[in-house]
């Protein structure tokens, strides 16, 4: 399962990135695709070509890049995670719309959208449609977050009643079930504090806080989406701007960190779920930063030192081996 | 507030350390102290010899160094977390007791013994004494973690009741209540596991895991002490043992990542308290890993690759400027 | 705010009802309406009639009876729960509808129909409407449980978005948020049961119940609704039928009293929000139990004691005083 | 498993009672021991006399009065609750010491003394014993809680450690781990209040209750002592007294509610946990109030309409058959 995130710097920069909680890796890499790049659409078999350069992290299939998440030159980013159970895909094409497959989702909107409201004005007319990469790859169960460079985000779900798009208020997301259900769930935190709360007497007793920290009691410490997704809001809520985009940088990574799957704590079909890797992307710059589940220090790749009209996509070595700075 | 962990790697080493959560820094660097280096003694003011040369996190005040976590060449480590409300110290000198200063405790401990075995012989002779390093400087709270290279760890902590010491059966601690309050405290968490629940039916509605994780579910997820204790305990009991040392480091980060704090998540009078940094000390090799609130990666210095006769105190530079790894 | 509940028991009896969560007294009282009484309906002023005969506990308001909870003599209930911030109402008539006011619903669902499944081939036609009682009387924001004598039961509620009706496969039902909201909730807490757990390790701990109970830790144990719904819900699921109707009518209230607000608890605008009242009527009898805030006793009125076609509104003692019965 | 609680009232009276939770019955009944009664002491075998009369539930085996909890015509309480896993007896009696059986301790306690700073006087001087009432009885593990008609109370407990007599700041108690473990936890729930938090905003989400009750979330709702021992202790604290007597007795009824075990919740060997039975004590009236779990209604017995220097203990029917009050 995975965890989305945005947030801001003082300075001027938007951070947008997230956790992806994995048992498997699934060959990914930090990719960039040129514009101007062709791949074929899967639904309708036709040519697109993408009009922004885009990267992010993607596993690339027969010459087409599955983003698991991304942004584009013009600092619009886009996330998929997994929503099992709800998410739900037409069995065929719906006549007089745009029917997209669900891992061209990210590619349809970042080759083609610069801002959220742009998103908006066409995701009225798209529609989900039941069609795998190859015969080999089973279809994702995904909902999306979208997250531009003014941060503005919204969430986009597909179940079996509708295609729901939510204005996202805390620019936070995780799983199942939907996103509505867990914007409600957070009213039942709203006790949640930085501050220690004051003594009071329980009958003679008074009750004092044993440490620091006592405010943030009550919030849920389970490894579930749901659990997820109260501490990463209460996270966000506490802190939604740093310093500096160093700074930022270093906090979006602690964050993530402490809704993160360490191994051991989670099992998925008896293999441990762990956060594979998170990424971070710097939506002004253009630069992906990333750690990996082995490797705890941070890489990046600045996208404005490629060329973005190069014909072909470019992979980047994922660094998943541990990076020690030695002093002596 | 702090937790202190311990891990195995299978393939023969010992890793102990902690998060150090506070919110001022306390001039701390890597500090090594050579072999027969002399100090007084606060209470005694007898000048005393360390027998085994340390490595750890301190400052140094007065050409004294003040440990926060340290092990010494046999691979013996202690570190002191804070025990606010619990803390107690004698007003004066026991007659017929090794009198000890409390933050003499860890160079004491360090520069004597090689294991926890030797410790606890000699440990029902000292008594804790209220005499500060100087006169600016408070007086700390503390209890203590003692782990050595055979994975063996006690606790020791002096009440107003008694000087206690604890085996440490997981080998983990965080701060107040006592210890023995936290191992009862466990017995509530039971019920909590990596696995999957099967669906139940309650009534005619059917309840199924939303997601992976649902195991971990009644976890708590506040940053107190009892919080932090339970879910460090938790993570310990699923991974006792890594594959080999680097997956063994990077494990170790990831575990004490979950239980950090998060700057903005607590106040600590108007501060954010947070991570300061977190140590993971390898016993057998004498390496001291670490990162900082603001290097998410992984710093190290050997002590190995060092004079342990050298005259004089040597103190590495505290790396917390952001280290990225660029790609391009 | 409420809880209400049904219960099977083995020798073939139906029992509905909930605790009212009160501040204050609604001048609420035991309220037999006869066959054919005519009341004026608030929206087009029209007189209508009631078919069945129906008993409850009501307010009389203008001759007008204000159920809160009642069934009729075929053993269909219904009842209204506190449904704040979601509730909503027409401005207006919708034409083509059957508008209803909201405290008109359970008069008319109980004077019309015999079972659920009539009431779902009439429900989709009416429409709420925001008419109060009269001028002093504000209007409520209510939804509604209804509960017939083969054990089924819906949820009928009216937010801004649309007037839904739920299946209820579990037979309870509290306050906000919806109730599709609370049933997807009911997942996170799938690990609740009655058994005690195997002593499991962590690390060299053992961990062991402290007592018996442990396998329910986690149920949460606040006042509010979403809390109630989770406990009533998993109480229900444990024991779904009882043996006998004697059994029945004492487990009914053993199981609203775990939801149930003692005195001092909650507060609601400075005053004691209190179980004000228990109901539980048994749909094949026509018996009306209940006990109140001060008589913890259960009292009881038969409606099948009483002329059915009468022509007026028969109003039962409220008895709110402490029955003991003494031994000596 | 048990819960014990005290209760004042505003015209002078002081309640005392428990739940008494159980998966059997043991033959137990309002059961009143007359002054200068004689009974068979189990360890020394010397006939013993009660100075006081007393009335409580009890089995009586043998002639013998077990009481599980009661009060003496002075007002003064005690009652034994389940310890598991922590009660220790004496193997043999102890030289010096007056030594007991655990179930003499409260008919030695009631026939012996007036008031808490009485026992207190004397029960340094005891020792508990592991003498059986007779071959078929196992030992009880217990610990006990007297409470006096001034409304002070304490606590006993006999571990492996020692036997602890601890002040009890609240006058309530439950089960095992210790007294003090119990009193610490408590600092982890200080944020609980009945009063509704005001509305707070995370990022752009404004948080509200979603209803009454909000204040009291983060309680624990389980079935286990810990998690009533929190839950009897927060309602405690916010009715320390209430308007006279039989509001007191109402309301202390509806704070044991709270944490009875509703049949099904809990299986203690594959028997429904259940309580038992309810008891209050007005400490200045004599008189023993109790429900059953088959009564929801109260019963009483009054000690002062009774021959208090009769020869032999008189029983009461123990009055298990729902009481309802019908109308009509």
């Amino acid at each position: 399962m995975c965890t989305a995130l945005t947030l801001k710097t003082k300075d001027g920069y938007n951070l947008f990135g997230r956790n992806m909680d994995l048992s498997y890796s699934f060959n990914q890499a930090v990719t960039l695709v040129p514009r101007n790049y062709e791949y074929r659409d899967r639904v309708t078999s036709n040519m697109k070509k993408t009009k922004y350069a885009i990267i992010g992290m993607a596993s690339v299939i027969d010459d087409y890049p599955a983003f698991a998440d991304a942004m584009n030159e013009k600092g619009l980013g886009c996330a998929g995670l997994n929503f099992p159970g709800y998410s739900y895909l037409e069995d065929k094409e719906v006549p007089g719309k745009n029917n997209l497959a669900p891992y061209d989702l990210i590619i349809w909107i970042l080759s083609n959208f610069e801002t959220v409201d742009d998103v908006l004005k066409e995701i009225g007319n798209i529609e989900l449609v039941a069609v795998p990469i190859n015969e080999k790859t089973p279809l994702p169960t995904l909902h999306w977050i979208v997250a531009d460079a003014n941060g503005k985000s919204i969430v986009i779900e597909k179940t079996k009643e509708s295609l729901k798009i939510h204005e996202n208020p805390i620019g936070v997301m995780t799983n199942s079930p939907t996103f509505d259900w867990h914007l409600t769930n957070l009213n039942e935190y709203m006790k949640t504090t930085p501050i220690q709360p004051e003594p009071v007497k329980w009958g003679e007793k008074e009750l004092r806080p044993l440490g620091v920290g006592l405010g943030t009691n009550g919030l849920p410490g389970g490894c579930s989406g749901v659990d997820r997704f109260v501490r990463i809001a209460y996270l966000k809520s506490t802190l939604s701007e740093t310093e500096d985009l160093n700074t930022g940088i270093s906090q979006f990574f602690h964050m993530l960190n402490n809704v993160a799957m360490p191994r051991g704590a989670v099992k998925a079909d008896d293999l441990d779920d762990i956060t594979l890797y998170t990424s971070c992307m710097c939506q002004q710059k253009g630069i992906y930063y990333y750690s990996t589940y082995n490797n705890n220090g941070i890489s990046a790749v600045d996208m404005n030192k490629e060329d973005l009209d190069a014909k072909e996509i470019k992979r980047f070595e994922y660094l998943d081996k541990l990076h020690i700075t030695y002093q002596n």
